[in-house]
């Protein structure tokens, strides 16, 4: 017998799926885009029916409280983050927003008043699709951003994040005044789905996560020189887009090399990006993930070297980390609270490591974090055909809402 | 002596240059784009203001006409084309735009009648910058493109070039209604700046074509799976980006061991483009060019292969030619002309073999075909500092102001 609503919850995300600058193409919902607005204001106005108090940070993210007998404690917060990759799908941190407002609904519609406050957020910039810097909300929070680096990362269209911000009446000079130390959280709890195959493959319900594995994310800019396509013969070029094509092979190599490792180049732009125009300049994201600390290590620095050999001579080549998280192992106690309220629901549960990055990671510095699973089907993400049954995310939700009990001192 | 007047020139030059997307950066003008109404509303004044009858045909080519004497014979037609590369400079093209102004200044100034009428013109989307499919104007006018191909070709936001015609009051519908037949045109001068380090390095003023290189533009479309990032193994993926990398590699190899042949991937771009993203698909252009049609033909037979043995499997891979055209010997009466009058005004002439595709190689299709160079410095084209001193600009005027008046009868 499942305690969280299923009507509810397809309502919810089907509204915010909506909300894409790609119909029929997938989510596409950019930090700070139309669609971040439009979710935004259906996020906040759901969050008032459900009797929380609702605000938003300096830089967009959205809070909503519900009292306890005793507000001089910490919170427990739970949620995720509503912004999405290109063409990406209806659930990837959506479906942990939704748990947030699902929970809050089961809370009102059983009239329980947690001991602690109760707070559930809608997070921005997960996915570092916007200015190529992922887990930004959450990093800010925990205190890892700052005004200048707001202003140093761009979009592709060359707007700084800062400047996006102050488009749609956020702050980016007030970024500090969103920081919680440890202690200001007793606990976070993020919902998610797998976006691998693993539960499918099992078919099991639940997966309680004991490990994130370690991420960086690096930019790179190769710069030659533009020239006629017609003109230059080949050995008098300095193609940025060629010699590029030559790092985009090592970069993958390099990953298959070590084992237990991803490397990805997802994102990349040529200059001036013209059919016979020899390219000046190649800008390109890298996204490197291993469990192994040691291995993510070794791949990054191995990036590292190979791109700054390209520079001199007619190159220059520049690399930067933008990211660099390494593997996080979450609270034993939360995972307990979390593994035991699975099992005693009845559901088929399993512990996991996570492949992909979470807020969760971020928050894990600063409190006792847990992250729950649900299954992918055919453990796809990122991709207009994610899906999760919504029975699926509603199991999800029910270990959330029991953990949640527990943790604000009501069960 | 120079004949034309070398501040018109200059100003010209710098108005046509300010009609750019991206000032401070090059000049930026695609076809139908704001700046390109901006520069046709400024090259149809000039015209008008020169005693010429106006008119722009359904696809947006600019005629400027001089009656002649005899008006039942067919024009000698002058000029070159006024879109630009993404980030190129103010001369190509330009340069030969604005050299019909000038001789048809020439013609009011010196109160010259020719006996067959002058024409001078301006075309569009030589580069193929908007649709990836170069030599539009002139192709269209040989009769070589249908409305069917207006509508299938299209810009990197996916609007058709006949939406975009349509949006600035043109008519792919009625593309066959410009077609000229052999006969049509007496004769058609093209002036162009050389695009290569040539003319420069041997401290001549004039370059004399009597060789345009074999061109073909082709269009590639690689397509995987996405996939997140971080949850995907290395043997699991269909990265369309890390395929079309190796490709990248092969292409520019062929190239360099065929010898006298030149590739160039200028453009790519990458969907869904996001930093945790494995590319699903990248679509990418090829630029092939040799003065041998056996080296040429050889080398895209190649290129075709190798693309289309990337099908099966995890991927799909689509390659078409967009063009493809045979090196073309200019006419060699015209020839002799241009070169006489050059030696006759006591510049430096060479006669020259074109690396670059010019709308001349088609016209060369329907009616004899003269094309003129004058010197790059630093051999520097499609590229922001792209420049030609006024005076050099204003001897490659003369050549064609004298050639044109034997052509049109007067001298």
């Amino acid at each position: 017998m499942i305690s969280s609503n299923e009507q509810r919850i397809k309502k919810h995300l089907e509204t915010l799926a909506q909300f894409t600058s790609t119909p029929t193409m997938g989510v596409t919902r950019l930090s700070y885009s139309p669609e971040d607005i439009l979710a935004r204001t259906y996020l906040k106005q759901q969050m008032k029916e459900l009797g929380l108090s609702v605000r938003e940070d300096a830089i967009g993210n959205i809070y909503g409280r519900l009292d306890g007998v005793d507000n001089t404690l910490p919170p427990v917060v739970i949620g995720s983050h509503f912004d999405s990759v290109p063409n990406g799908g209806a659930f990837d941190g959506t479906a942990g927003v939704v748990m947030g407002l699902e929970v809050a609904a089961l809370f009102q519609e059983q009239k329980l008043k947690p001991h602690c406050p109760l707070e559930i957020i809608a997070l921005i910039e997960e996915e570092g699709s916007s200015f190529g810097s992922g887990l930004l909300a959450s990093r800010a929070i925990a205190g890892l951003v700052s005004t200048a680096d707001l202003e140093s990362m761009h979009d592709s269209n060359g707007v700084s994040a800062a400047e996006k911000m102050a488009l749609v009446g956020f702050d980016a000079s007030k970024v500090e005044s969103i920081v919680r130390k440890p202690g200001d959280m007793k606990a976070f709890i993020e919902l998610h789905i797998e976006q691998g195959p693993i539960l499918e493959q099992a078919a099991e319900d639940i997966g309680i996560v004991d490990t994130i594995v370690g991420l960086s994310q690096l930019s790179v800019t190769i710069t030659g020189k533009a020239g006629h396509a017609g003109t230059t013969p080949m050995d008098m070029r300095s193609d940025a887009l060629l010699i590029s094509s030559q790092l985009i092979g090592q970069i993958a190599q390099f990953a298959t090399e070590e084992g237990e490792t991803v490397a990805t180049v997802g994102k990349l732009n040529v200059f001036p990006n013209g059919s016979n125009v020899i390219p000046s300049k190649v800008v390109f994201s890298i996204d490197v993930r291993s469990k192994f600390i040691d291995k993510l290590s070794r791949v990054v620095t191995r990036i590292e070297n190979t791109i700054n050999a390209v520079n001199g001579g007619n190159y220059t080549a520049e690399v930067e980390r933008l990211i660099y998280i390494k593997p996080v192992d979450l609270d034993k106690a939360v995972f307990s609270t979390l593994n035991d309220c699975s099992q005693q629901l009845g559901y088929k549960t399993r512990t996991m490591v996570s492949g992909a990055g979470h807020d969760a990671m971020i928050f894990a510095q600063i409190c006792p974090v847990g992250l729950v699973f649900v299954p992918s089907r055919d453990g796809l993400s990122h991709h207009p055909d994610e899906w999760t049954d919504y029975d699926q995310v509603a199991k999800g939700i029910d270990v959330v809402f029991a953990a949640v009990k527990k943790l604000t001192g009501i069960a």
